[in-house]
């Protein structure tokens, strides 16, 4: 086989092994999954997987990795094109729900495993999370400054934020509650704008005198 | 000893034994705490512990238990005296802030370790839960009652309102960070009118035009 085809065929190996293993944490959480129970899922020997990674830690650093990686390299691609500080935080908001709805494996183990990961490795995912943070900070304070009333906490925001999006994972049922867009979008507008005038799919015909319209601002301009 | 003394006694030992088996339980998660941790944290034998419960399953169950029957029972308690809908939402998001930043292992623990709980504990647990989170929603939608616009479906508000509150766990640092009654005050805020109409201590001083004075429902009538 070719090199390239070679290194192709590693790669997509390593994906696979990655999503196989992100389900496995989810399940049983990582100090309960062992490196047999990937090798199971996976039909990987237990020395092919050594390949791979050096051990349990390297491989929830690198699902860590490529989520957080994903996210923030998603966001940062599409931010320039939007202009509207409101736009641009309903941007953060469902570029993370479109992220993390379509791999729930990786939102549990990302959100619920985060104290699991040790040194050297800790530092690493730290220093992307909190280019992220950084980010949704910077997105925040552009959001304020156009008012004159609002939080001046920025830190308390975002966590606030956070929590509204990082909690999903404890209660989304993908069969009846709403899709990622829908989501992003009811979670924007009670952050900015209050759960009393908050927009959601249900009330769409409802009256909406005070419903703040986030189809508007929700376009790239 | 008389029985009632021996009985106070029991009891004390007891909660003595939940308060720092919660704190085993933050510190190295649920699966990685042994009976053997909790005993020498306790300074009480291995069969000694076997006596106020019978697995590490029933110590999981009676924190949880615990945790959840006090703030159930303080918040059902003050309800009755606050009639205004809004200072009702307020006292629940108060009461479930002032009860675990008061207790934050056993906020840990709770947030973190109820997939851990098995049955028939699970069951239990899951009935006082659903009851507060019946709570919640019956508090919510007497404050939508009121509006004519706002969101119409009470399990995303809710469970949004969660996110913000038990995300805490993750990044509350008591040093620096905002009081259970500051932070239930923002919260509160966020939730109903919006990030932009905020409130917070440090924009006290700030041009407050938007701004909800929350002090002004906060109080029970």
């Amino acid at each position: 086989m070719p090199r390239t085809a070679l290194l192709r065929d590693s790669e997509a190996k390593l994906q696979h092994i990655l999503q196989h293993s992100a389900q496995i944490f989810a399940n049983r959480g990582f100090a309960g999954a062992s490196m047999r129970d990937v090798s199971r899922s996976t039909g990987i020997s237990l020395s092919g997987l050594y390949y791979y990674f050096k051990s349990k830690q390297e491989l929830l650093y690198l699902i860590q990795k490529k989520a957080f990686t994903s996210v923030v390299h998603r966001l940062q691609s599409e931010l320039p094109a939007v202009s509207n500080p409101q736009a641009r935080l309903k941007l953060f908001i469902s570029n993370h729900l479109d992220y993390f709805l379509a791999h729930p494996a990786e939102m549990k183990v990302l959100s619920h495993e985060d104290d699991a990961l040790e040194e050297p490795y800790k530092k690493e995912i730290g220093a992307i999370k909190r280019r992220y943070y950084n980010l949704a900070c910077e997105i925040f304070e552009d959001v304020t400054r156009e008012k004159t009333a609002g939080l001046a906490n920025p830190r308390i925001a975002i966590l606030i934020l956070y929590g509204m999006m990082n909690w999903i994972y404890k209660w989304h049922n993908a069969a009846v509650d709403p899709s990622a867009e829908e989501l992003s979008e009811t979670i924007c507008s009670i952050f900015l704008h209050g759960a009393l005038n908050g927009r959601n799919g249900a009330t769409a015909d409802g009256p909406g005198r005070n419903r703040l319209s986030l189809e508007k601002i929700g376009t790239p301009e």
